[in-house]
């Protein structure tokens, strides 16, 4: 009943419905800045900036998985998972393990010495689901940010 | 005294240096796996993974700004500042913040809404310098981690 492929247009306004659907969870409804013509630009074709995999539950879509390569200098190229996402009332059902075996695999595929992302605190159902596939919780790292406004002032004032 | 540019592929001997002194700093003295080769396939020429920024004082190499775009669902396409090193005897020289605008400048070029990186929670006076630059430290995100043992563990038992 579960099918993993790769998104194509079409499948754009409903990635972008969840989406939103993860930002509201993450207690940021209104974090959403990114239209479905920016998504369609940097995710498809040969310079797509990130790789979104949709997942199908009895034929319609209710989960994404997004990624995208990094490069860390001390492992070279890696893979980060940026979105995990299944909609809330078809959790429990191995999509969201499907969606996340998908971007190992692809990972895997691609021959990274590291996958990595990012968890909520208090998130402790993903943090426990992370852990026992064997990736490791680092938290004594800050995440910087410099948003669109700080950095016209910024350079503003250079 | 100080001059700011792109790094050519002479220049990546010195640039592993410097990447092999910070991993010390971090108390990850055995960390860094990369090679030149690596880092030269990477980051030079129409389909780098990276960006590498060298900072010369008096002539001489002595920092060091890598970066590159990611995606974010929310914002769109981001740049992530990875590392930004200074050779321990040659900082306060403004080295360091040059370096750093050089990533905000072509950040503020490249139009995105959000520049963005990590730090060690103890790192104090980098952080107090950011802060003070307007990015903002988020605290409650765990970074997530797989390397490539565990990787190849999980795949194997799919």
């Amino acid at each position: 009943m579960i099918e993993i492929r790769e998104a194509q247009k079409s499948d754009f306004p409903r990635v972008i419905e969840l989406i939103t659907e993860l930002a509201i969870f993450e207690k940021e409804p209104d974090a959403v800045e990114i239209s479905i013509e920016e998504l369609e630009a940097n995710g498809l074709g040969e310079n797509a900036l990130f790789k979104c995999f949709v997942g199908l539950y009895e034929g319609k879509i209710e989960g994404i998985s997004i990624c995208y390569p990094r490069f860390s200098t001390w492992k070279g190229k890696t893979i980060h998972l940026e979105d995990l996402i299944v909609t809330e009332n078809m959790r429990g059902k191995g999509l969201g393990k499907a969606l996340y075996d998908k971007v190992l695999i692809y990972a895997h595929e691609q021959g990274v010495r590291r996958v990595e992302w990012v968890v909520l605190d208090w998130n402790k159902n993903a943090i426990n689901f992370y852990e026992r596939t064997g990736a490791t919780m680092i938290k004594d790292w800050y995440l910087a940010q410099m948003d669109a406004q700080s950095l016209e002032n910024y350079i503003n004032n250079l």
